[in-house]
């Protein structure tokens, strides 16, 4: 699988506008992102996943989400977040069916997201397996418009049992020019 | 997640005995097999994957994997199986669910494992994510006289629906002294 790398440096396709540090540990300030499929620039930090196969995503929900969702580099969507993740050991310690059903069950991680679709784009890229600080890293994109809409799905997400597991977050968020 | 790396060359805690290429292209012959933590040592080839966590086992499975299961390294357990694999991209491309109906449901892969512990230690190594040449790789250690239970625990995973999937598979027998 090709991997995914996000270098906050001093160049990069997006702006960085603000770093939030939610839990843990924060990221070094940095004024842009680069996004590359090698770690082809140097910067103050580099993070990197992988957009591997779904974990928890069941037949009729991936029906129901490619139906609706859209693609990455739609020529509005010139804001994005990328949200960082770890979960704790109490999370990785659980089976299959008990992640599954605090993700889904009790947090209804999926059909919360539908909502929001297609106008926030989504990716999500994993990185547990490679050794690297965070479990996850999210890649949100969006219309200035969509906003309150993007502030709203990461309200649920936060406040939903899944995210009780969330050891460090750090929320992202960057612009681009609308032809970049 | 610390990644594990088997390296095939001319030193190692393993002897190598055989080396069989059941699907797809073969690795190098080599006389032994070294296990570390970081790829410490020169080889001919190096697999590297995380004994990460759980993707298909559920809790009751687990409690009974638990109960029965050995550790690796028992003094007895000279002999061991080294079985990396590849899957395709019909495997991949399946949802969660799907994959869970033919490993479990269809195949039996726990359950059917369950008759050959303590005897048939094993342990897994997930190396999809890692942009390996391998999906998973297996490692198995048992006493001479279990021999013969692990090639009918083999010959079942073999003959099951998830092992149709199965684009590349290799089969490294190997021994060590009793006191290794």
């Amino acid at each position: 699988m090709a991997h995914t790398s996000f270098t906050g440096g001093m160049t990069g396709q997006w702006r960085v506008t603000s770093i939030a540090t939610l839990v843990g540990p924060p990221l070094a300030s940095v004024e842009a992102l680069a996004i590359s499929q090698a770690p082809a620039v140097d910067g103050a930090w580099r993070l990197t996943g992988v957009a591997s196969y779904v974990r928890y995503v069941e037949r009729a929900e991936r029906q129901a989400l490619v139906s609706r969702q859209a693609g990455l580099g739609r020529t509005d969507a010139v804001c994005a977040a990328l949200i960082p993740i770890a979960k704790s050991q109490a999370w990785w310690d659980m089976t299959q069916d008990e992640r599954r059903q605090i993700f889904e069950g009790k947090s209804r991680h999926i059909a919360a997201s539908l909502k929001y679709l297609p106008a926030i784009a989504r990716q999500l890229y994993h990185c547990r397996d490679l050794g690297e600080p965070f479990d996850f890293l999210t890649w949100f994109e969006f219309a200035p418009e969509h906003e309150p809409a993007f502030e709203e799905l990461l309200a649920g997400l936060r406040s939903a049992e899944e995210w009780r597991y969330v050891t460090r977050e750090i929320d992202i968020r960057l612009t681009r020019d609308a032809q970049g």
